[in-house]
């Protein structure tokens, strides 16, 4: 396979999005879980709406693994609305006519923060896998930067699905004295044993791939676009629940009742998960997901603390909010319960809404009116004790 | 990559397998539900036991997608005993001293039946994607040909787990009068979306790599090697359960207590799975993989009559049992409930026992007291009716 104009694109983009971006110099190192002083570096962000006089309004949005900072604008990349625009907009729970709200992609991403894809200035060719490992502790260190430079001392509210919600918890645990209302949605303190095993598997399937050239693809002109393909396939299923999957495909049949005794996509939730597979790799670099997925293999808050998930967050004057989903299979509802305990164990001030879904995982991203009612709820009371109007 | 001994013994076993074999000429083929001919044909086998004079005492197993004919002794290509110990030999629930056991490869797998790896007498070589798609249905045909073969007009019991389980229900469906008592373990009447999405992942995986090269790849003298274990790596999650996976590896570091900050296998669950990928390709052919898979996306016993489950089953003489596991999420006891339902509105005589367990669809092939002790307590009770001693 020959140097396409995507993997062009890809490098480009790394380096410079569409998007706002901070640049940190060489005397700005972000310095890693892993002991590595990344130097420069820069990350790559949108807001939306206005920081009042007191600064007192900000919200911070953490993305989930192949999110990104487009979080309510049309993607530069893809085309595509915002991915949270049910959550974030004028009038909406996260209400940009009331709120500053940021979004940043985490370190080791591919939307314009320094990841692998981007240029190395040391060998000005991509990182590949020269890029540090990152953590989830990483991308938090690197959105407070960040937020450092905006001049905003507190925020107001951290929140985010998923992956996103492990940066929240992350943010509460490492910068609590900076946050003042905490929404983890759909997320764990820890990645379950299960959850690295589907993630293993991912990466050996873009390993697995002899166009990823050990990470090098970048720049010997390939892509491992069937290996990443595999890899978001697998994914997609844990994303989603065995009940959406059936009311949206059932067994049927491709543009026919009957099978057609061949290999091709048979069933309707075949091509579907192909087209999954195929769009994946047109926006999103293989080597960051190799990087994404090992920092929320590595996550497990109590770790830090001795074993203890109440340790984390003793004496955090942070009030919480977390929501599960019913359906949820990968990040469980017994999940969110172990950090609403540890919560009640800190005598942390929490509000737990186990939200009854059939839509899997992925339900923190679609239309969940109860989801809703929940954010806005907690939002809008920290906001009233903030006094933000 | 060259031809290796592997795939030459591979080719091998597939025509000359260490077990019996039954072989069917050109004037005896297997009509298929794709409508193909297949002749000549084989079936690969064990025996365990012996035939009482009156042929009642029969017992037919069938085994699960990569199991084989090798159910209670040491088999041959991987060197490891049966897979099937603990259910089957002298003493056991399906005791070799009172009962005649066969288990025979399925048709479309690749340990002596005839399936892709076989070669095609019109052309010397192997199948590969020549050979017809099968179906659970074409494996219990090529089963039916073998028992009439062997002279046995009626089995005392058919019984297996998962996939030998929809062949258990297929006999029962196709073969009423020729099944006495049937055991369907951890398995379904028809395969759900989220199942065959999974199988869907795998196939891709093998098509991925380069070296399945269109399906010829004993011919090319190639192995789809990284495809098949990621496939497998992949399916293996999915048979076991999130508690078990957290009591054997928790997030346990491999030989260390901290991250590597690397990709190695860091977690001892990345390693077994690696494991299980690597060992997997050593004893499975990759096409059979894909055709075996298919067979099982296809099952849809209702499908046969009008989408009624009932209707299968009306009128059947043979009294079954059906057995779950409370942890299988694969198989779920909600697929087990709706064949004992079907069974109910049929009047057909059934029993239905749901087992404790945590260690998820696997549950079947370990050391499970009470499956054993269901299992038992039916065939006993069928064979005193059935008039064996």
């Amino acid at each position: 396979m020959t140097s396409s104009p995507l993997s062009l694109e890809a490098r480009s983009q790394a380096d410079d999005p569409s998007s706002l971006v901070m640049r940190f110099g060489a005397d700005e190192p972000l310095i890693m879980d892993s002991g590595v002083a990344l130097a420069p570096w820069q990350i790559a962000y949108q807001t939306y709406g206005t920081l009042n006089a007191g600064r007192s309004n900000a919200v911070l949005i953490c993305h989930a693994l192949t999110g990104d900072q487009h979080v309510a604008n049309d993607n530069p990349v893809t085309g595509k609305p915002g991915w949270w625009l049910t959550m974030v907009g004028p009038g909406k729970p996260v209400d940009t006519n009331r709120f500053f709200v940021i979004c940043a992609n985490v370190i080791g991403g591919c939307m314009g923060t320094t990841g692998p894809a981007s240029t190395d200035p040391a060998t000005s060719q991509p990182y590949a896998l020269n890029f540090p490992v990152v953590t989830i502790r990483d991308m938090v260190r690197a959105q407070a930067a960040l937020i450092d430079k905006l001049g905003i001392e507190t925020l107001f509210c951290v929140l985010g699905g998923s992956m996103g919600g492990m940066q929240v918890l992350q943010w509460a645990a490492s910068y609590s004295h900076r946050v003042f209302a905490a929404l983890p949605i759909a997320t764990a303190a820890r990645h379950s044993a299960q959850n690295i095993a589907f993630h293993e598997v991912g990466r050996q399937a873009v390993m697995a791939d002899p166009d990823w050239r050990g990470g090098r693809y970048l720049l010997e002109g390939t892509r491992p676009s069937k290996g990443l393909a595999v890899a978001r396939m697998g994914a997609h299923i844990t994303y989603l629940s065995e009940m959406a999957l059936h009311r949206k495909f059932g067994r049927n049949f491709q543009d026919r009742s009957a099978p057609t005794f061949s290999f091709d996509a048979d069933f309707q939730i075949e091509s579907y998960l192909r087209y999954q597979g195929i769009s994946f790799v047109e926006r999103f670099d293989a080597n960051s997901y190799l990087y994404v997925t090992r920092a929320m293999d590595y996550f497990d808050l109590a770790a830090e603390h001795g074993g203890s998930l109440a340790k984390v967050f003793k004496g955090s004057a942070t009030r919480f909010c977390v929501i599960s989903f019913t359906s949820d299979w990968l990040f469980p509802t017994s999940d969110s319960r172990a950090i609403v305990h540890a919560l009640n164990a800190a005598a942390a001030s929490v509000g737990f809404v186990e939200v009854e879904s059939d839509k899997g995982h992925d339900a923190f991203l679609l239309d969940e009116p109860a989801m809703f009612a929940a954010a806005s709820g907690f939002i809008d009371a920290a906001a009233r004790v903030r006094g933000i109007a």
